[in-house]
């Protein structure tokens, strides 16, 4: 008897867990630290500011990226895609076997899936994009080589 | 003979085209007009910028959506979720069956699949925030019933 009620205690208190489970959380300002770009995905001084809370990252990797001047990301492709708001300066994108193009404060780029590119700031200017790439099977970006000198310097 | 020269020159510029059709979309700045939110989704002033480009809106719905102090939206949910950045002042987001919580310049807010819950500025302060609601079978939200001056004003 005593074991039952413990049982049914315990199932009640699961039950009221799960009635007052939060659905919805937040994640507060300047508890989660800036990440510094790696140096096998980036060339020059990135810093990404990952924004998610809850299990968010199941859906969308979000984050907001500072180029230093100079500095981009590897080559690379998305799965589904990336969506970039750039949010200051002004920078470059680039798809493989196209020209590079410029991109400004309130541009928005879309990058469709499989589309091997890079962007980054340009030469003498540094840029701020928000970056949302979609998920697929717990993956957003299949990343390549480094963009070279040579590559990031052509026209 | 020439209409056979006359097909294989469209196919060959069809080919072409296939091969150069851009893999990258940019939606300029200040092109896409603000959206004010509608009455029948929103309390107050509601101002939307839609940011997309190519076909990004298959995959998410992305939009830097400024209240005025007081606005809010209506009552909804999202089949996927939905991640709300706050880019400046502060407001409330509230899960129906519990408290309204504060949020702030820099937090960042995760809303689960199915919760109903609505989001706005707080009484006497604007908010904005980017708001990314993943999409499912072509759609990103479930509008409900406006929030009422009662429940806006409870705790």
């Amino acid at each position: 008897m005593r074991k039952n009620l413990a049982a049914a205690g315990a199932s009640l208190l699961m039950g009221a867990t799960v009635a007052h489970a939060q659905g919805i959380q937040i994640a507060p300002a300047g508890m989660t630290p800036t990440i510094l770009g790696a140096a096998q995905n980036f060339n020059g001084h990135v810093a990404v500011d990952i924004k998610a809370a809850g299990d968010s990252g199941k859906h969308g990797s979000v984050g907001m990226v500072d180029f230093a001047p100079g500095a981009r990301t590897a080559w690379h492709t998305h799965p589904v895609g990336q969506l970039l708001v750039v949010t200051s300066g002004n920078g470059w994108v680039q798809e493989e076997g196209r020209l590079r193009r410029e991109i400004r404060v309130g541009d928005v780029v879309w990058i469709e899936a499989g589309v091997k590119h890079w962007h980054g700031a340009a030469r003498t200017n540094g840029m701020r994009h928000l970056a949302i790439a979609y998920v697929q099977d717990g993956k957003s970006a299949d990343w390549k080589e480094l963009v070279s000198d040579e590559q990031y310097n052509a026209r």
